[in-house]
């Protein structure tokens, strides 16, 4: 049995202590969080739950094998410090830190005490995210032109950080897992429209060696809810979109018909399009956090990798201070160095 | 009566003839290309006009009193400058021409010779952008925060230009007509996947004084045929679906709900959302080109101004030429200077 | 403090325990469920609440004011007898029992002894449906000329009854509440798909005074789930879709344009169409089942009057029936007695 | 060259003719209407065709080989009659007439004397139908359970016939075509909502031998325009909307798991349900009215027989018939002679 502190009642907590309490093998024994009425919450569905506005008091707590950390980004950092220090392997809630030496500085804690330190990137323990990688790693789309993500809704839901740092984690996430290579410049551009708050627009195109270029679109103030993803492959295209009930994958069998130049081989030239069927993968619906906390429970006992790991979390931090220079800078590229 | 010789019998061209063909007042003299097979199609649809292959012989006609130009880019700077020498009208299809430079010439020749030159920009004659203009012109949606254009589908339609001066000169136009203010400066990025052969996609960021945004993103690759644009106001805001068959625009009550900060009146503070009902103003459905050319027709008669003139034309132009320079400099801002 | 028992802890039970444990005022003391599984699932959720195989131990519990049944329809009659005579109030899942003469006798027993006997006629809770009345009964559609219902999706969820009285059961209850007018015969052809088992797919034309018409199409073998109801008027219409996360319910001002006969002032002439703006309401999102516990709650505490009470859930089941009848006539109508 | 000549230029005949005109080995030759704003406008779009009004003397015209017929229902027969009795080849507009007898005398007539009869059936040509019909043909969707057709929304195009004969008549043309068997009896029921005129809005069930069973619902007052079949098979299910621009078919791999019962092997049990993915083909998308008219010429010259021949049609009019006997008798069934 693993014991479980989970530090944060508010948006996201309640699901990650739903989902342990129902996991065998899992047990919650401390829920943290500052406000009382939160903590009335907490013990009204789960009465047998400790609760506590103390998180320090929760780190210590003998009973706890791992942290959960579900607070606001700022204090990521010293909550997951503190935890691991005390010997306690740790999940946090996604972006993993505030900053990318922050982030080094926990890995580096993690591995010195042979620890578990996992990001909370959902949508990689999604069905529809691990049938996209197959779709990729198979070679069924065949190269792969483009990623395009839109995410976008009405609704500031943390008030200290930019929608960067809120929204565009999500893809930077999905996109760090299946694309299999990582990017190299970053050029971004946003605005604000409340004085003296973040930026609640954003686009951001990502360069990658080759012809892999992506850009996403994440956007707190769209009147619509728009979860949509294009990947555009040689072979075949991809369009996700989260917000459908049952067809979230569909398979384009569609695109450039290319012939070699007779006259210079190494030249393609287009002859056309293709258009074909469509088809519609069936996914795996299991509730992604169910998937990820199993995951996390077999990384604890030693029996798998994370697939989120700190390394990831770093990964997609150091790509959002990037995007956030090119923002003040209008665009103007930022190159990344490898990770 | 006006008489009117079509330039060009590919992709638009039949469109033009056959809207020239029912509007009382005009007739169709003569229609000119260089493929034997156009010709051939030309002749049996409209079997009473002259077809030829000699653009010049019909921009000489005497019958013609208005050229109107639907070939590739790269031709019309010199079709229209002939046209307007020889004291014709001109509609030029859209982009203008393939510079600034081109563009200036002809706004000069034909107001030194009180000729029209009108662009064919489509977009601000449909029911659904006009709907748009007089909902930021009454100040129904408030003051503008963002405009954000997609415009993606497969294939490649014209060879001799990048995806930017194929598709991107669409929302070009439509911002042209409806923001009423236009950008100082652009950030764009993209990418070709076809080796020798121009981009085929493109994010455009266009800045405007004060915190106004917009975006394009424009695609010859995409699996999925999408023409949506989202504008957000401070009061209301727009989704205009142009693939939507009959709620085009739809105007969503949802907003941010301010205050004024006690202790600094000048400051605005965030205190919410508001969420209300969805309403679909009903468009008027005419066919865009109908409307665009009666309008010409009109400002031939001297009884209008053209609304997309020569000017429009180049302002228009002038963006795509900045974004270009942007996007070899992987999203760098370039400055553009007011028209 | 209103004390509750809940008998069936299936599909619909979770829901009813869940809600009911966050209402102020109402507490969950027992639980019945004659399944092993479900009683760990309970327990597991609501480690505070007893949990029981003995439905009538429940029943008779002295801390139990209220029962709630939801089992399967062929137990209805039996739980809420035994309840309403141990003096308890009484909510039961829809359909109220499986014959009209059932539901007339908890009517007398519920009358007797001034107990609460209300059906958990869902719809009428939701804000969508609240709102359909709404612009029902202020005249804002006109007068309704057909209601029409679609509600097909895979699978069927009760083994002892057919596609009627699992899915018509709801728009039935619908329509209760929103025409304010009964139908006055039936017409309804079916079929079973699978031997030995009851229809899985159902036609329902209703029959009522003067012009209006109904009709329901249910069915437990569609490839796709739709849940959506048009309403028309003479001066506007409804497009209820229930499973549109935002925009559920469409008001088209669409109609016909009539004109008295100036020869004959008692007739009227079509003169033609009108087609004009859509609005969508926002409507409360509220759970319904939290709303309609709250009515139960009011109504056992004497100060409301139950929106569903046992005379619509009896109207209900003596339309289906009455369909039943018709469908083994396929289709031959049936009369109803206004109940 | 086969000579042409046709009778009605309203809503369809503008189709005919603009296909007729662009055929290899087709000449329209003369084109009449009553109505002499038509006439101008078929002369204005077909300047060498003659225009008249005079449906007699297009008939007797020697140029003519066949009379394509596209006016309201009650001037079918009179006209088809005329024109087979004058030797011509027919091709007739849906419903082929207003009553059976008419369409038997007509059938009669063009085998005397070995001329082709067609119906103008459109959808059997459309690439979709025809996909579906290869798709139950193979036996791909196993056997069928039931098909649901749904065709609704705002207009009374005809005034002559009710919603069954304008709408309904494709339906019936597509399960004539598709099904492979014939429907042994009917119920409908249906109303009027404008005084004096037939009804607008109508529910059929088509009853087969077996369990196969079929519905339509049509509707002139709808709010939305929707064009959607479902068709149910023990192996796989479809989807055909026809409103789709691309996706117009979607096969759903979803269905019943059923096993043989152990004890009495003639019964089948219900496991559960299989739910897969979804494919959608791609469909031919030619347009139907040009695949029909070539199919019409081939027919003409001996090389194919008539895909919707006399006998089709007369199917589709007797179950018009026995529909509009059972909507008198609100809903009561009525049986079908073996046509």
């Amino acid at each position: 049995m693993i014991g479980f502190g989970v530090v944060g009642y508010g948006y996201w907590g309640p699901n990650l202590v739903r989902n342990l309490s129902e996991l065998p093998g899992a047990a919650v024994v401390v829920v943290a969080d500052a406000k009382a009425e939160r903590q009335r919450l907490a013990k009204t569905r789960h009465p047998v739950v400790e609760v506590t506005n103390d998180a320090d008091r929760l780190i210590d707590d003998p009973r706890v094998d791992a942290v959960v950390i579900a607070t606001p980004v700022a204090s990521h950092f010293e909550l997951a410090r503190k935890a691991l220090l005390a010997g306690k392997h740790v999940l946090v809630e996604k972006p993993i830190c505030a900053s990318a030496r922050e982030a080094e500085e926990l890995i580096s804690l993690a591995n010195a005490r042979s620890l578990v330190l996992m990001v909370d990137h959902t949508f990689p323990y999604t069905g529809a995210v691990r049938k996209i990688k197959q779709l990729i790693d198979t070679g069924e789309i065949g190269q792969v032109y483009y990623y395009d993500g839109v995410r976008v809704n009405l609704g500031l839901f943390q008030k200290d950080v930019s929608v960067l740092w809120d929204l565009a984690v999500h893809d930077l996430s999905i996109m760090d897992y299946v694309l299999g290579k990582h990017p190299v410049a970053v050029s971004c551009t946003g605005c604000n429209h409340i004085p003296g708050q973040p930026e609640d627009i954003a686009h951001m195109t990502l360069f990658f060696d080759g012809s892999l270029i992506a850009h996403l679109h994440v956007n707190w103030l769209s009147p619509v809810k728009l979860r949509r993803t294009l990947i555009g492959g040689s072979e075949k295209m991809i369009v996700y979109d989260d917000l459908e009930a049952s067809e979230k994958i569909k398979v384009h069998n569609k695109g450039l018909v290319m012939e070699a130049d007779q006259e210079n081989l190494n030249q393609m030239l287009l002859r056309g399009y293709r258009s074909g069927d469509v088809w519609s993968p069936q996914v795996d619906l299991t509730e992604a956090l169910r998937v990820e906390l199993l995951h996390f429970m077999q990384c604890i006992e030693g029996k798998e990798k994370p697939l989120t790991d700190g390394r990831s979390g770093l990964r997609v931090v150091r790509i959002l201070e990037a995007a956030e220079q090119s923002l003040r800078m209008r665009g103007a590229p930022v190159q990344l160095e490898a990770s």
